[in-house]
C-alpha cells in the first residue's frame, strides 16, 4: 500500500465504514431483486466488497455531472449484477431509495441489466464478455486522444473470462507505450481447471500476464487486499492491472454462500428477511465519492469545414476507395477517428492512417475488438469509423446488437460486399449483412454505387445518430453523379424515368450499374424502364417507392448482390405491403450458394446480371 | 524423437524428399495462383516445410476414402493458404495437374479459399480464427464418442492468432481427462509485441500453455526441427500440442522473402517464371499419403425408434421445456448429441445432460466455441444440437454464416426470444434472430408456438440438412395442438378459419396465442378471421398464405416478437409479392428499443399484443 501517493478532495472512508457500505449494498441487492421478483442477488453480494472499497475510497466521478472529461469509468461487465450498480447508485446519492424499488419494472431506467438510459452508464452490458474490450477503446483514448488520467474499471463475472473466479480489471488511461490489451479481446474463455484451487488462481494470473498485463491476485472479501490492489491498480502507469479476486456467491448470508442453485434468482421474502437481518438490517449510509481532478480532453471539436474528394463522371471509382477519400476529408475534423481490422489496404481505411496516424487504431484481425473499440471511443465522443470486409462484420454482430442498446454512434464500412468480390470465394463474400444490419435496432443502412454518392454519404454518417453501416464494393465502377447531387440519409436518386415506364428497377450499390446496362438493353426493345438507385437501405425511401409503382402500375423488379432473405427485397416490400394498392415485386437476389469466379461471371450465375434483370422486365411488364 | 514408436504401413519418405516436396508446393502454389491471376502464394510458401514434412511423414489419410473414420483431419484455418492445400491434393495423387489449373475459376471446386465442395476438405475456413475451435469439436467426438485415436491438425496463420508467427496447432484426437482447449476459443488475440523477437515467440509458448496447451517453438524452415516437433506431437496423449513455428512470408524466392505489399497477390508470369526457376523448376513428385489404422467408431447409428413425449392441450408448457423434452426422447438415438453454452437450466438441454451425461458437452460462456464444436461434431456425422438464449448465437453469426458453406448439418435451439422474455431487459431478447438466421444461406428457421408442435419439430430437425434454427419461448403458453397433428418443416397450421373471414393473421411462436385471444375478441364483435400458426419461417408455407390471402380478399395481419425488418413479416412478404395480385400485409412487430417489464407488458408497449392486433384488424378489414 501506497497511502501517501493518494491526495483527494474528499475525506475518504475508512475500512469500517467501507465494512458497513458493502453490507448495504448487499442488503439493497436483496431489496430491490426481492421487490422486483427477479434479478441477481448472489452475484451482487459476491463483488459487493470490491465495489464498496472502489467507490469509497478509489474511483474518482462525478455524480452530479456524468458528462464530466476527467471522470473515471466505471463498466460493469457482468450486468447481471444490476443490483449492486443500482445500490451503489443509491450509497452515492444519485437514485432515491424510491427509486431503487422501480428495479425491472416497465418504465424504469433501472432495467434487468444496465444501459444508458441511466447517466451514469457508459454502456449496455449484459452479453457477457463485452466490458472488457470496450474499455479498451476508451483507455485508448484517454492515453492516445484526451491525455486525461481517468481510470476505467470493469466488473467482469467470473464466466465471461472463465468459470470459478471473479475479476476486476482496472485499464489505466494514461499515457504509455504499451497498447492496452484485455484478456481475450472479446472472444471468451473456458476454464480448464477445476474450481477454488490454488493452481486455478495460479493459471489465471499466468494467463493474464502473457495477455501483456499486471495480474493481482487477491481474496475479494478481505477488504485491506481490496484496497491494497486498487491502490497499485491506480500507480500503475504502463500496462493495464487485472485483479483476480476469489469471493464467494452469495457471500453475507450463510444460507446461501455457495450454494447451487441460486444463480439469478431472487430471494423469498421470508429469506430475504433473514439475510437482511444476518446483514445487519437496512442502512442509509451515504458516500461522498471523489470528484476526479479538472480538465478537458486535448482533443476538442474545432468546427472545421470538410472538403469532400469529387470524382469525374464516367471514371470508375471503387466505392471503398471513395470511402478512403472522404474519410480522410471528415478527418480535417479532429474527433473522427478511424479503426480497422488489418485489411486497411482494402477497405482504403489506410489512406486515414496515412494522414492521421495518430487517429488511426489497428485492431488487427479481431472484429469482435474492432467493434468493442469503437463503442468506447462513442463513449468518450469521438466519432469513430470502423472498417473491415463486410462478411467479418458478422464476427461482431453481438457487439453491434449489443451497441445499439448502448445507444453508441458507430460508423461501420463493410468492404467487398457480394459476389461481386469475385475469386476470393464465398467465405469472403458478405451476403447476409444487409439484412443482419438492418435488423439491427436504430440502425441506418447504406449501399451507395458510386463514388459521388460515397463521399457524401460518409459525410452524412459523421453526423448521424445509431449503428450506421456503410457497404462498399470491391470492383471500380463508372461515377454517375456530379457536384449538384445530394445523397440525404433516407433518400434515393432516379437514375433514369419517363411517361411510358413499364417497370421500376429498385437497385443499390453494384446491381445499379447492372440496372442501367438492362435499361439501355430494353430502351433499344422500346421498352421504358425507371430505375432507381435506393442507396438508402434504411431508412428506405417509401415516397420514391410509392411513386415508382403508381408511375408503372404497381411493377417493380428489386435486384440485389444478398441472398433472398431481409436484404433489400425485403425493405421494399416491409415499406410497400400496407398500401391500399400494394405493388408486385418480382425479387433477384443471390441463388444458392456462390462458388470462385469472375465477378460478372458470378453475378450472372447468380442470376443478378443485366441478362437476368430484363428478363425480369420482359416478364412483368404486361 | 522417437521414431521407434511409429509405425505405418507404408514406406516413410526421408527429408531429402521431403525437401524436394516442399519446394514442388511452392512452385505449384505459385503456377495455380499466377494462372489464376489471384491468391495468397506467399502465405503458402511459408508453410511448405511444415505441410512437406506432416503429408510425408506424419499424416495419416486415405484419400480414395475420405470417409474412413480413423483418417486424420487437417484444417486449413489460414484459408487463403488454399495454393498449398491444393499442392498438397496434387502432390497425394487426389487431382491432376490439369484440375490444379481450374484454381478460382467459375465451376471449380479448388476455390480461393478452401470449402468441402471438395471431398478432403471438412470445412470451409476463409474467415480466420475458426479452424481450431472447429477441430475441438472434432477432438471431443474423437476421444469422448468415437474413441479413435485419429488427429486433428489444424494450420492457423499469424494473423489469426496474432500477428508475427505461424502457427501449427495439433490436438490429438484420443481419450484423456483434460479437456481440449484452444488458444483463444474462437475469439481473436492481438500482437503485443513486436514481430520476431525471442521476447515474442516466448510470449506465445507461455499463451499456449497458459491454455492448457503444451506449446513447442521451431524454425519452420528446418525440416529436422519440423520432423521432431511432429513426432511429439503425434506421441502425445493428454494435452493439445501447439507447435509455434518461425517462418518467412514468401520463403524460397529471394526476390519476396518477407517483403511488404506481396500479401494476397498472384506473381506476374516473369516473376513467377524466376521464382519457379529459383526453386528448382516444375517437379511432378508423388507422396504416398500412410493410410490410417483401420477402426471404426465406438457410437453407430443404431435405428432405435424415438417416442415423442406428449402433452394434454390447455395445459400450460413452454416451448423450451418441450425442447428439452423431445431432445431427451431423440437421446435413444446414439448419435444424438447436445451442447450448451452454460445456461441448460434455462434452455433445458440439461435434461439431455442429466439423461446421456456422456454426450452432453458443456461449452461453457463461449457460444462460437459452442457454435464451432457443434461443425466438428457435424463433420464426424454426430448429430448436434446447440443450445443457448437465442440473443447469443449473435455472438456466433459468422460461425454460423461459415457452417453454411461448410455444409454442416446444425441444430441450434435459440431460447428466451423476444420482448417476451419480460425482466431481464433488451440484452437478453432476440430480436434480430429471426432476420439473421434466415439469410443464412440454404437455413431453416423454426418458431413453434406450443409443446406438441415443438417436440415433432425437434425430431424433425435430427433429420434436416444444413443450419437448422429454432426459436423457442420463455413462459409457459397452453398447449394447442394433439398427438394427431402434423407439423412438417415448410408446413403451417390454420388454427380458426371460416367462410366468412376478413382478414388472416399470420403469427408463429408466442404471437400465435396472442392472435387467438384477439380473434376471440373480433369474434364476439362479429368480425371473422383467420389465425395462421406458420411455425417454419423459413421455408414458409407459400400455399398457406396464398389461400389465406385469396380468401381474405387480400388483408393479412402478420405479428412478430422481432424488429420490424427481415423477420415473420418479410418472409411473408417475400412468398407474396410477386403475386399477381399481392395481397395487403399489415405488420405489428417492436417497434423501440424495449425495457425491462413484465411479458404481457411488455408485448403490449411494443404493440404485438392482442389488443394491438384487433385493432389492426377493425381497420383493415374493410
Amino acid at each position: 500500500m501506497a497511502r501517501a501517493a493518494v491526495t483527494r478532495e474528499t475525506r475518504i472512508p475508512d475500512l469500517d465504514f467501507v465494512q458497513e457500505l458493502a453490507q448495504q449494498l448487499r442488503v439493497d441487492g436483496i431489496r430491490m431483486s426481492t421487490a422486483a421478483g427477479s434479478g441477481h442477488p448472489t452475484s451482487s453480494m459476491s463483488a459487493a466488497d470490491l465495489m464498496a472499497v472502489l467507490m469509497a475510497r478509489h474511483l474518482r466521478y462525478d455524480f452530479q455531472d456524468p458528462q464530466r472529461a476527467t471522470n473515471d469509468h466505471l463498466i460493469f461487465s457482468k450486468g447481471h449484477a444490476s443490483p449492486l450498480l443500482y445500490a451503489m447508485f443509491r450509497a452515492a446519492g444519485a437514485i432515491s431509495e424510491e427509486e431503487m424499488f422501480t428495479y425491472r419494472k416497465l418504465g424504469s431506467r433501472l432495467q434487468g441489466h444496465p444501459t444508458p438510459a441511466i447517466p451514469w452508464v457508459d454502456v449496455a452490458t449484459g452479453s457477457l464478455g463485452q466490458g472488457l474490450p470496450i474499455a479498451v477503446g476508451i483507455a485508448l483514448a484517454g492515453r492516445k486522444l484526451d491525455r486525461l488520467p481517468y481510470h476505467v474499471w470493469v466488473l467482469c463475472g467470473d464466466s465471461e473470462v472463465s468459470d470459478g473466479e471473479r475479476m476486476v480489471a482496472a485499464i489505466k488511461g494514461v499515457k504509455g507505450k504499451q497498447p492496452v490489451i484485455p484478456l481475450g479481446l472479446g472472444g471468451r474463455l473456458m476454464p480448464v481447471i477445476p474450481r477454488h484451487t490454488e493452481r486455478f488462481r495460479d493459471l489465471y494470473r499466468r494467463r493474464e500476464e502473457a495477455f501483456g498485463c499486471d495480474a493481482l491476485v487477491v481474496d475479494g472479501h478481505d477488504l485491506h487486499a481490496i484496497d491494497e490492489a486498487f491502490s497499485r491498480v491506480r500507480e500503475a502507469s504502463e500496462r493495464p492491472t487485472v485483479v483476480i479476486a476469489r469471493t464467494i456467491k452469495g457471500k453475507g448470508f450463510s444460507e446461501l454462500e455457495n450454494k447451487d442453485g441460486w444463480h439469478g434468482k431472487a430471494l423469498p421474502k421470508d429469506m430475504a428477511d433473514r439475510a437482511i437481518a444476518e446483514l445487519g438490517g437496512v442502512r442509509t449510509l451515504r458516500v461522498e465519492v471523489a470528484p476526479p481532478q479538472p480538465g478537458s480532453p486535448a482533443i476538442q471539436e474545432d468546427g472545421t469545414s470538410v472538403s469532400l474528394p469529387r470524382y469525374e463522371k464516367g471514371a470508375k471509382v471503387a466505392t471503398r476507395k471513395a470511402y478512403g477519400d472522404a474519410l480522410v476529408a471528415l478527418g480535417a475534423r479532429a474527433t473522427v477517428v478511424a479503426l480497422d481490422g488489418e485489411v486497411s489496404n482494402s477497405t482504403h481505411a489506410d489512406q486515414f492512417k496515412q494522414a492521421y496516424p495518430e487517429r488511426f487504431f489497428e485492431m488487427f484481425i479481431a472484429e469482435q475488438q474492432l467493434v468493442a473499440a469503437a463503442v468506447g471511443l462513442s463513449v468518450r465522443r469521438y466519432v469513430p469509423f470502423a472498417s473491415t470486409f463486410a462478411a467479418f462484420f458478422s464476427r461482431a454482430y453481438d457487439f453491434i446488437r449489443m451497441a445499439a442498446i448502448s445507444r453508441a454512434n458507430l460508423r461501420l464500412s463493410g468492404s467487398h460486399a457480394g459476389v461481386e468480390i469475385g475469386e476470393d470465394g464465398p467465405s469472403q463474400m458478405a451476403l447476409e449483412d444487409l439484412a443482419a444490419m438492418r435488423a439491427v435496432q436504430g440502425s441506418t443502412v447504406l449501399y451507395p454505387c458510386d463514388a459521388t454518392s460515397t463521399a457524401q454519404l460518409v459525410q452524412a454518417m459523421a453526423g448521424a445518430e445509431g449503428i450506421v453501416y456503410l457497404r462498399t464494393t470491391r470492383g471500380a465502377y463508372p461515377v454517375l453523379y456530379g457536384e449538384g447531387d445530394s445523397f440525404p440519409i433516407g433518400g434515393s436518386r432516379v437514375i433514369r424515368q419517363g411517361q411510358a415506364d413499364r417497370v421500376a428497377i429498385i437497385a443499390a450499390g453494384v446491381t445499379v450499374h447492372n440496372a442501367i446496362e438492362a435499361a439501355a438493353q430494353l430502351d433499344r426493345e422500346g421498352i421504358a424502364v425507371r430505375v432507381l438507385d435506393c442507396y438508402s437501405v434504411k431508412p428506405i425511401d417509401r415516397q420514391a417507392l410509392r411513386e415508382a409503382a403508381r408511375a408503372t402500375g404497381g411493377r417493380l423488379v428489386v435486384v440485389e448482390d444478398h441472398y433472398p432473405e431481409g436484404g433489400l427485397g425485403a425493405a421494399v416490400m416491409e415499406a410497400l405491403a400496407a398500401e391500399p394498392d400494394p405493388p408486385r415485386v418480382v425479387h433477384l437476389a443471390v441463388q444458392g450458394l456462390p462458388g470462385s469466379g469472375k465477378p460478372a461471371e458470378l453475378m450472372d450465375a447468380a442470376g443478378i446480371s443485366a441478362r437476368h434483370i430484363a428478363a425480369a422486365v420482359r416478364k412483368l411488364k404486361d
